[in-house]
């Protein structure tokens, strides 16, 4: 087996036991996703990452569905399937509808396109950009 | 000259006139940005990407600001730095304050990097998710 | 059809069946992987690829496997679950342990992160660097 | 001084003379561009990657100049300036047109906007493709 | 259900049905192929990438099979397996033999490398490519 | 001015002021790079980032050279300028050699190579790897 399953239960205690209740408790859900159960197999970096996230998608300028939008839009950049799944579900918990992923999804193609054109083009930099 | 230059000013006619015309316009600008002078070179292009850019990048259900707010997340995360540029001054016009944007940058590259805890521990999808 | 599938049996012959001996005896293996059975469909990118992978991965001022873990690292950053799975074999069989491969994806997503950071902020070169 | 600068006159002997003797009758150029300047700063990639050039960039089902268009595809989606900007110059020299670069700009453009189009909707994959 | 499936049945109505009747008739297909269909949840994005594609992908300068050429190492870059599967069978249509293909997989594969030794070296720009 | 330029002197203070005191300390450096001094507008993502890097880059199962290969061979795959000339100096500071260093290019661009490859045939994963 190469690379990690997600952590058995024996396994989830002490610090990793501490982060799930914190995850569980702060998502309000009952069953811990995969990736946080997968990347347990690190303790270090399950509680790096809880703790980053935490800090970093709360309610700040940007309201949490805002976060969330920008959260898929990179994931849909880099092709990472369930990473869009879960920010998806995420992002509905948080009012996202139907019309504004369809939004999304056409503003994410369209910068994805323009991107290029513009490293293709090699477009200069305007002045008053600078 | 491999590439090509912002178009020069007698080229500006007919359709890449029209166009350059709307764009003013339409963006409340008196100069077009390099990036339309130099996609102009390929009339057909400039037509295209300015005709979708203007359908797609209109208040819908989700507003403008949040879009741009996408487009930067997008071309943060493929390092286009003009496209970075060219929005954030956009998204800055409408109402992107700098803590706005300094959360929109943490959640970028936070998200690029549980995009790779992901792909590299393959994390199998949850059923909940499917 | 549209895509190459694993050369059949008869195919596996000349210059395909000479390589394909040179990597079980390199690589001490009784079973060819997909890998090399799918590119044997073009015989020359077979020959050019096993060549230049024999020249690069062998021991010189760098070690296996630490050779392997940087195959990883680019493997993990280009999400090719393939890559990860065949190359972290690899690396175990050189020694890498179940806690090198944790610090290893760690390193990979923080990287993926600051690389993000920095081209977010267009951070400027310091003159120390140039 | 952290990277290699291009190799200096005095290190151009031995095998890297030859290859760039090669290069420069091959491409029918008198100055070795600084991408072979610079990689014969190790003389086993200067010469694989020559060597697999030669051979992959040579007539054969595929002509030459659209062998070119190809290269400049996948620099484009990298955004790779330099590579652009050489593989551009060698395109013309094998009688690329302005009209057929802007076809070739508007399909990269396209093809990186509805790449992401199907990782976003995650479409399926027909059976008739399978 | 968090991302969207093909369209049912019923919603085939009004722009989509006549986009899709467009689509069987320019492409001489009888069925509409998924990535069209679930994009078509979209109808606004569904009608404009019909139209860009159309208008893009026609014989121009270039010649329609080498902007499929085009298209297919676009997506392999992007490691977008629906794409390369989709655009692979479009190029058969046109007359891509198996040898182009191999030949087109090859350039694609060697051109990323090359990329990356560009930019792990961070080669300078010749003055006779500016 | 649309992106943020280093932190001017006088807001070094506070949190930030005790953060590049413990950069300077643990880096056993006099000067701030110009990538702390720029994350140094936001404060959080400042500690965050120097908290991760702290303990992910110190030495554990994997030696602080060989994670500094690692981070160098991820910034050369998504072409980060600052970020491959910053982890050159710090691996060399390791003991990083030219011979190294040419090797790890050599294998990274190669890895960039064959997950093209394997990306573009489609290639199945073997049963032994699953």
């Amino acid at each position: 087996m190469p690379i990690f399953k997600v952590v058995s239960k024996k396994k989830i205690n002490g610090k990793v036991k501490k982060i799930f209740e914190d995850i569980k408790k702060t998502r309000k859900i009952n069953k811990i996703p995969n990736f946080w159960k997968t990347i347990a197999n690190d303790p270090n970096t399950l509680e790096r990452t809880w703790e980053s996230l935490k800090q970093i998608m709360k309610k700040g300028s940007l309201d949490e569905r805002t976060k969330e939008l920008i959260y898929i839009a990179v994931s849909m950049t880099n092709s990472c399937e369930y990473c869009i799944l879960s920010h998806t579900l995420a992002a509905r918990k948080k009012g996202m509808t139907d019309n504004m992923l369809k939004e999304l999804i056409a503003t994410v193609a369209m910068a994805n396109e323009t991107n290029r054109l513009v490293e293709s083009y090699q477009v200069e930099v305007d002045s008053f950009l600078k």
